[in-house]
């Protein structure tokens, strides 16, 4: 598992693949590159913009923000609308801590049964009304993650409406983060975007550390609508963007310009790395549900997030009594509670990552199968997590 | 002169300089390295403490963080200190916009006639006793900054010992902000460190856009104590990086680490660099006071803060009446009011290194110059501005 320098057990976005040759070269050539404006050039937001155009959401440059990573692209958007922000429960770990270093308040709306990512728009409504109630400004941002992580799931597209119509009768904007759409486990997995939704509400954010550059170089780039009072928010975010410092690093936007423009060999590597990421975490959903645990069959992203509920007697047993404990014991398992779930649920985000290799030729090897559970370092790591699966909950 | 995105004038710290080659190699052959952990991993928290080291102040790793950019590492440190931030008047644009993010009030004091970057003694102990008066938790952070943007000046040593005394007496932390304690005009310039003044209640932050790296490249790096309650905070200033999502770009921290450990090639264009940025600073001082402008006499950075106010009835007659008027007339000069001075005071800072070239030949040339004035493009760049100085108040 990796830890960051305080120990803490890393909750990050890392597909865990060597950089592709075509990035590392473009990095190599962007020495002398002039400074990253806040917000990004006209070459990175423009390539941004036809990224968007070629998923079917027409997109100037000029409704493109860059920012090194998705953190401060929300920090800065709260600042300019005020307001308390709204979450599913569980959520990728980097939401809450925006709204928290701010002094708003974090609402977390449980997922429905049969996916993450979305809340449940009638609970949404109630949570939304309820939070009024008390006559503070209240909730303004919604995040939504249709394509998700930590639940590695998708959420269907006419839930993604319901949820939009919840969110525009409860008066949100709603902050779409689409880091993993393009991490699908299969390609014809319809994704529907907020942005198509509720397009005058909805601000993409698309964190590229998923796959497209690699997770140590930040960069994220957000999507704002043509017009309308969400469209007016762009320029006080990028102001926002410059007082903080949140310029991204020359060499990585260069990179990412690169990226976004997704060349043939990046495209094929995607492929590659969607085909990696299904085959594991399919095969570690199997060993997980063997061994009688609860988790959502994955769909997208390089994530699991496992339930053990049903266990807690065979837990118990072990004396593991909560997520902390279970994160300690599986490889890439991070606790819940550090995606918002309540703190003492058994469960845990489980990274695939950890078991493509442990040198950067293993990863490339993994990487270039064309059957990655038969690559022999895969195949034991798999089955070392399912040992330690089992071990945890037998009897 | 540079403008951000959103149109503003540039504020940033950027010495204009072609990136050194051995810096823009070692980016080129880090493309591979693993991610940095948030507060950076022990290899580039180990080149901090030697370059800290060699400068008087003994430094372990492990009271290093870096974060991409010093703005970053200022907001993690308010969230953790609560409490209110004291500045100078003026200072470098970044400070007040990290406490304004969160709510906080920021106090700024006058400096004294002698220098900028430090507040007059008494005045500070006046404005703390004045501000806590109110019941409210007050100020808690002082930055200071010894080698000073935006005056270009450098406080005397006694100096620094009487504010920091005031600091103690005020139950303040420090941010010594030393981002340009090694752009000094003259090689023997004594700079007091507060972190040698007064020891225990020292942060102190270097970014290391003033020339180590190029200003693109966001990076910079703080030494907390040895031990005390100050060197307490660095692990919760850690964990707040985490959770912005301040982690430095790969790329970027590999090639922070080659100039934080200064091989010999690095030094040497660190020492043509500074003789550029005090040539052309001394020139364009020059300039200043014969058009009849006020100025103090630059001793490091490559900046000048220019006071008009003794030429107001002439300014006045070209229609001129304040500092957003100066700055649109003057190459590389940017309001007052952007550094936390009065918002009608006709004073400006002026960027040396838009006189050093259109190119980056051009830069290069002028650095590679034993005698940049003598340089052709710089000459004729120096006159310009000295024409304008003249053109703007001339009766």
């Amino acid at each position: 598992m990796q830890r960051t320098a305080g120990g803490r057990p890393d909750v990050t976005t890392d597909a865990g693949l060597p950089v592709a040759p075509e990035t590392a070269e473009r990095l190599a050539l962007s020495a002398d590159a002039p400074p990253q404006p806040p917000g990004g050039n006209r070459v990175v937001r423009a390539a941004a913009a036809g990224h968007w155009e070629r998923r079917g959401l027409a997109t100037a440059a000029e409704q493109v923000l860059m920012a090194p990573g998705p953190a401060p692209l929300l920090l800065a958007l709260l600042a300019v609308t005020g307001g308390d922000l709204v979450l599913t429960r569980p959520t990728a770990a980097w939401y809450a801590p925006q709204a928290e270093l701010l002094g708003r308040r974090v609402h977390r709306v449980a997922a429905p049964a049969e996916c993450g990512g979305v809340p449940d728009p009638v609970a949404l409504l109630e949570a939304v009304r309820r939070a009024r109630a008390d006559g503070s400004p209240g909730p303004r941002v919604l995040v939504l993650s249709v394509a998700d992580d930590p639940t590695g799931t998708v959420a269907p597209p006419e839930l993604v409406h319901e949820v939009c119509e919840a969110a525009a009768e409860s008066d949100l904007l709603i902050v779409s983060d689409e880091t993993f759409r393009d991490v699908l486990h299969a390609p014809l997995t319809v994704v529907l975007s907020p942005a198509e939704s509720l397009p005058g509400r909805t601000v993409v954010v698309t964190d590229l550390a998923a796959g497209a550059l690699p997770s140590g170089w930040p960069a994220a780039v957000a999507r704002f609508p043509a017009d309308g009072p969400v469209a007016d928010l762009r320029a006080p975010v990028c102001d926002a963007l410059a007082r903080l410092g949140a310029t991204t690093a020359t060499p990585v936007a260069e990179a990412a310009a690169l990226a976004l423009t997704e060349p043939g060999p990046l495209r094929l590597r995607r492929t590659a790395a969607n085909r990696l990421h299904a085959a594991v975490a399919r095969a570690a959903h199997a060993a997980l549900l063997e061994a009688g645990a609860l988790c959502l069959p994955p769909a997208c992203g390089f994530h699991l997030y496992a339930d053990f509920t049903p266990l807690r007697p065979a837990l118990a047993a072990h004396r593991i009594t909560g997520p902390d404990e279970l994160a300690r014991l599986l490889p890439g398992a991070s606790p819940g509670h550090r995606f918002g779930d309540e703190p003492r649920a058994p469960r845990v985000r489980i990274a695939m990552p950890v078991l493509y290799g442990d040198s950067p030729e293993q990863r490339e090897a993994a990487l270039a199968s064309a059957d990655p559970l038969r690559v022999p370092h895969v195949a034991s790591a798999l089955a070392a997590l399912g040992r330690a699966f089992t071990e945890l909950t037998d009897a």
